[in-house]
């Protein structure tokens, strides 16, 4: 039988000793940690940079079909996504989690087990939180700090007309992902033996992973820093494409013309819409949830930024009076709009 | 007619604008706010201290007697506490918020007013947050970020045998406040026309503002630095005066004698705790919610530190082999024991 501790028996000071204890602290930056009234930080002559997120259960995960552990990883890289899409990198995390009294604390392992993974892979350091009980459901909120270079952190209002829009990786395939998992859950639920139900995810795996363990796009920020490439505006995909780009022309003051064509959608993305019956081009648009970088250069360094990989040029940028529109297929211009995820509608 | 707006109908965004549109950047390390990825900050060459509070409603506060304005205040001021407690000053705060479908933009709005008087007051800025629909009751999570001068950070594990411990303002008022307006409202509740109940607080305006409106020591933490006084550990009384104590000593790796006849009450307290039929140094050592500042310094500061104004002398620090000891008014050792409010246990 599992082991099943209920938090009551450890206290709050007892849970917090257990779950921060195998935090070691990774940075310099990083003075002091957890344990006092505070965390001390040195950036020396860098820029601090600090972003939060607040995640509700039934709002934004449904623990039916998200293990704890995952939710733990997905939870610490919105965050860090956030500070790469100001070309910065994140340092420190603090956790603060509301807990039911249905979590025992092996539960609460496992969502630390994830963070813990996710501080790991992206060298980042727990120095703090707090910790209490809650009247219904899981909250989860993380705040990050990272650090930016004098002059090379990259704000969203900085794109002017004529640069060239770029994202990463692909999008819509976090949507799709959820798509599945709600269907199967649904599924899952209406059958009579549910205890030996067993989806087959089967060359379903991509979208699953995109939206149960996404990543932050590192990889992109070290890039840049590489071939010494300096985006004018950059922001992370969370909201959907649509949503992101409309901020950057918003907080700019300009337009952007976006290719349909263009938009970057894995195959599983294309299969699973149509197995939905769903327009592909408006989930890769309102998806969310992909966390890749949205990010505009100036012209002139088009020919240095088509040689990095994994990304791809989408559109650019014009003058405010131009409009933000999507370039259909046949060459019609539709307004670009949000219909990005709202969790007040939801 | 008192305004009612629906906040589904101003969605996340506009939320976001018409909540942080009035707080200026009053901090030259806020480079950056509201608005983008993360918020900039730059503090050259001090430290940067960073503390996040998580308050959630039936757990942390009811709203049937605290004020929307009130508690908004409260949240900010516990943060800007912890910021204090390490000799630091606060800067920057983010305020992430879950939000039921009970609450109107007119209550989240009222909210702002006082998290909006608490930063003006303490001359701290508004960088960031996340906004969020809640399935039930309101969740506030808010980080603070404030700065510390280099070698003048105070931690809790600072403490050294003989050194003298002492603690600003009274203590257990802030609990008593809590008594009574527990008290008031279950008579509200039993009353018949509990609509015109109006209860009399004549002679308790002490106690109900120290659980209401508390503030932050940040005049002591100014007084440190006028008469060049450094203390050896500090802790701000958030939870009860035995359980920081004991966390100092445990963080020091010391023991403690703490004088029972000189721990500072107030004339209402006292009243009150009396009335209830309470053990008084009971509620004055485990009451919590004070926000006072719980400091220790070496023996050979004492006539410096005994100038200062508003704050007691209240034992002294032992080697660790003597534990942790109340000294009672009949000159009895008691152990100390932390009775601390436990969240898990409520």
């Amino acid at each position: 039988m599992e082991k099943v501790t209920e938090i009551s028996s450890l206290g709050e000071f007892g849970l917090i000793d257990r779950l921060t204890r195998d935090f070691p602290l990774r940075n310099a930056s990083s003075i002091l940690g957890v344990g006092d009234d505070a965390a001390i930080l040195d950036y020396h002559d860098h820029k601090t940079l600090v972003t939060t997120d607040l995640l509700l259960e039934g709002i934004h995960f449904d623990l039916r079909y998200v293990p704890l552990r995952h939710l733990g990883y997905k939870s610490a890289i919105v965050n860090f996504s956030d500070i790469y899409a100001m070309n910065g990198h994140p340092r420190q995390i603090t956790v603060s989690l509301g807990i039911s009294s249905r979590f025992t604390v092996e539960h609460i392992d496992e969502l630390y087990d994830g963070i813990r993974l996710a501080c790991q892979e992206y060298g980042v350091d727990l120095v703090g939180g707090d910790t209490s009980a809650s009247v219904t459901g899981l909250v989860i909120s993380i705040t990050c700090i990272g650090e930016g270079e004098e002059g090379k952190i990259v704000r969203r209002s900085g794109a002017k007309p004529t640069d060239l829009i770029y994202v990463s990786g692909d999008l819509g395939a976090a949507y799709m992902g959820l798509q599945l998992l709600e269907r199967e859950n649904r599924v899952a639920a209406q059958s009579p033996d549910n205890k030996f139900f067993e989806p087959d995810f089967t060359g379903k795996e991509y979208i699953l992973e995109r939206q149960l363990k996404p990543e932050a796009r590192r990889d992109i920020v070290d890039m840049f820093a590489q071939y010494d490439i300096l985006p004018t505006a950059m922001m992370d995909v969370s909201d959907g494409l649509s949503s992101e780009l409309l901020h950057i022309c918003k907080a700019s003051g300009v337009g952007c013309r976006l290719y349909e064509d263009r938009i970057p959608i894995d195959y599983q993305t294309a299969i699973m819409a149509e197995e939905f019956n769903m327009n592909l081009v408006t989930a890769a648009l309102n998806g969310g949830e992909d966390y890749e970088l949205l990010f505009t250069v100036p012209l002139a360094m088009k020919d240095k930024v088509d040689m990095l990989k994994g990304i791809r040029m989408i559109g650019y940028i014009t003058k405010p009076e131009l409009g933000a529109a999507l370039v259909t297929r046949d060459d019609q211009e539709l307004p670009l709009k949000a219909q990005g995820w709202n969790a007040f509608n939801h």
